[in-house]
């Protein structure tokens, strides 16, 4: 097990570890969590509970208290993957062997009892492009004959994002006003967004950093990646399409960007990793400092991702969830995360511990698993009908959306990243 | 002096406010200082002084102690304007009355002795383009009949920067390396960039923020501004070139920005204020949201600002800085300080004490005050000559520029900002 690798045969007695849950004890992702009145602080997923880490300090390292009883992972990510790794094995130590289970089980709390918080104190927030078929997708709508930029297919395309609006799932979406000007007006206007949508991505959290002025080479950047978040980089594409010549998006993205709490390891992930998709022919090689060989190998993320919507009237009907999208992570990423963190650090520019990183959206090559609704609705001209009879090109308020990805694959069990939830609520 | 205006016929007792310095009593600004081997804490300009803060706590507000003690400025600075204009009169006063000379003369450390640093933890750094005369001399180099795009005077433009990679003035600039494409080349290569360049900004520091989703009045806008501090925006031109296209700049700008360590308040600003210079005939009026009568009075920044550069053989000769441009802020910013925070949190983007907000580089209308090498270069296409024979059109290693701001005004003591320093050291 000295890769963090936890034998698949291996059980929990946490009950409601057996079935379909997103956290058995193969995954065992670290959150921040707080009860009604109590302090926030670490805890680790596991079936429909959370363990509550400080109050199992005493089993695991003395030297890991100060780190493990803060508000924020910021400290005990910077540890890097070495510590993650003892913590992990020694987590599934505790939670399977029945010697440790009644100190354990009584610092076991039911989730549906704690709230979970965004889990680090992000210092800067960034997003990427790299699905491929959402650039093209929306490049389309405004070139069709060309639709990939000439620099897309060499530069991992990213641009830098609001720290202070990332909220974890849950938190509502208050519709943002700002200026917009239809294609058929004279003068922009500033008013609510009638325009506004979500985004599929993941998110990719920072462990151990780098100083200014020293890049991370390609072979070590897996080593700086914590774990991996659902992401809605909610969009809202009127204030978008006038706001973002030259500089790119801004106050159409600022306004909120939501994640799930849970942050699911490399090692957790490490039955999912597959060989990075080829590239067609004729797309050129990644350039040298975005090339290794053991990341081709492993750098894809097979992880299923699916979007749902509920309505009000579809919520006072009491109908079930409208699926929006399936589709899969790895064929969707035209660059792996080793390939982001490489290129985001290229320059010189230091990454600290807790910093977030998103993929940007990822869509699948066919309509199925399209990540957003300017994608699905070909950007409103094709609304989709609803089983109310209602009709969607953006969100309405009392929407809600739900992001959920998980992991299957022959011979290992199942694990999932839990939920990203946000429901849209009227301007204010 | 109720309103935080210091009296202009005042004078201190400390040595060195007589001339011609940027520190009179009538400017009193904030930073954060380190002796060789003590903390970092805060202290206020005078002369050739720092004065220690926590070293006066007793003669100051038993209540501002532990705001007054922290590391960085975040904390005092949330307590909005009206503390700010506490300390700063009730500092006038123990630096002018001859009754507090001996208690506090004490604690004033030269400040060639101290370490400046950013004086505050920055949770966001955003940069605007405010400065018209920059974006239609940049616009000319790729459209040269229609450089200012559709939406530049509706929307103040702006975007997410680099919080972890703002440094204090004296950080050298390593100079980057990233993806950079010659337009008569096939293909892009990685290597150290070969168009590096400076650019001349304002800082503005967020004092008391506001939540998520509530967006800050024009009316209330300049009440959450700290201060104001230069701004080096170190520009790599082709990565720049390369990456920008569609999400913006990004690994262009991310290796550094310099800040001047000193939060220049606006009350010390309050003589060098005027109206907004009007706009041209034609050009539309500012959309209700970030229109008021009281900024179109007063929001105009009279600052001076001056650019200088000193090559390795000039340094070596013992020459004199080469003056690379003069000129001034206001006629230069097309949006207010106002304008800008009201912006930014029009979509109800929360703005936390201490973020950082940059005006965009502020250039002249004409050939003297031009605010990056971009624009004095004409896109490197006419070098500019050096004292030695050398010539420029971008950045040499060992190159250092030097950023200065200051306010002169009949009948006011003149007050400045200190320096912005940064020298270019070769690539890692």
């Amino acid at each position: 097990m000295s890769d963090g690798s936890i034998d698949q045969s291996l059980t929990s007695w946490v009950e409601s570890t057996g079935g379909e849950t997103d956290f058995p004890i193969q995954n065992l992702p670290l959150g921040i969590f707080s009860e009604s009145k109590g302090r926030r602080r670490p805890g680790v997923a596991i079936g429909d509970y959370i363990l509550d880490l400080p109050a199992v300090i005493d089993l695991l390292d003395e030297g890991w208290r100060e780190d493990l009883t803060q508000p924020v992972l910021n400290a005990w990510l910077s540890r890097g993957q070495g510590a993650q790794r003892e913590l992990r094995l020694r987590l599934a130590e505790l939670l399977s062997d029945a010697r440790y289970r009644d100190d354990v089980e009584a610092q076991l709390i039911g989730r549906s009892e704690v709230r979970m918080h965004v889990p680090c104190l992000i210092g800067d927030y960034t997003d990427f492009y790299v699905g491929i078929h959402h650039a093209t997708n929306v490049g389309k709508q405004f070139r069709p004959d060309n639709p990939l930029l000439p620099n897309y297919k060499y530069v991992p395309i990213g641009y830098h994002g609001r720290a202070s609006s990332v909220r974890a799932s849950g938190e509502d979406v208050i519709r943002p006003s700002g200026q917009r000007k239809a294609p058929d007006a004279d003068l922009p206007e500033y008013g609510p967004s009638r325009r506004l949508d979500y985004e599929l991505e993941l998110g990719i959290w920072v462990g151990s950093g780098n100083e200014l002025g020293q890049p991370i080479p390609i072979g070590e950047a897996s080593e700086h990646i914590a774990g991996y978040s659902l992401l809605n980089d909610w969009s809202a594409r009127d204030l978008q399409a006038w706001e973002y010549q030259p500089l790119g998006p801004f106050l159409s993205k600022s306004f909120l960007t939501s994640v799930s709490p849970w942050i699911v390891t490399p090692d957790a992930l490490r039955p999912f990793r597959n060989r990075l998709p080829s590239r067609p022919a004729g797309d050129p090689q990644p350039l040298p400092y975005l090339d290794d060989p053991a990341d081709r190998e492993t750098g894809g993320l097979c992880i299923q991702l699916e979007v749902t919507l509920v309505t009000d009237a579809m919520r006072a009907a009491g109908m079930q969830p409208h699926v929006l999208s399936r589709g899969s992570a790895d064929t969707a990423m035209y660059w792996s995360a080793a390939q982001i963190v490489a290129h985001h650090s290229s320059n010189g520019c230091n990454l600290q511990p807790g910093d977030l990183i998103g993929t940007g959206t990822l869509s699948t090559d066919n309509d199925e698993g399209l990540g957003s609704l300017l994608e699905i609705s070909r950007g409103g001209k094709q609304p989709i009908q609803l089983p109310t009879g209602e009709e969607r090109s953006f969100l309405e308020d009392g929407d809600e959306i739900v992001l959920r990805a998980w992991c299957e694959s022959e011979g290992a069990v199942r694990i999932g990243f839990g939920e990203c939830v946000g429901r849209v609520v009227s301007a204010a």
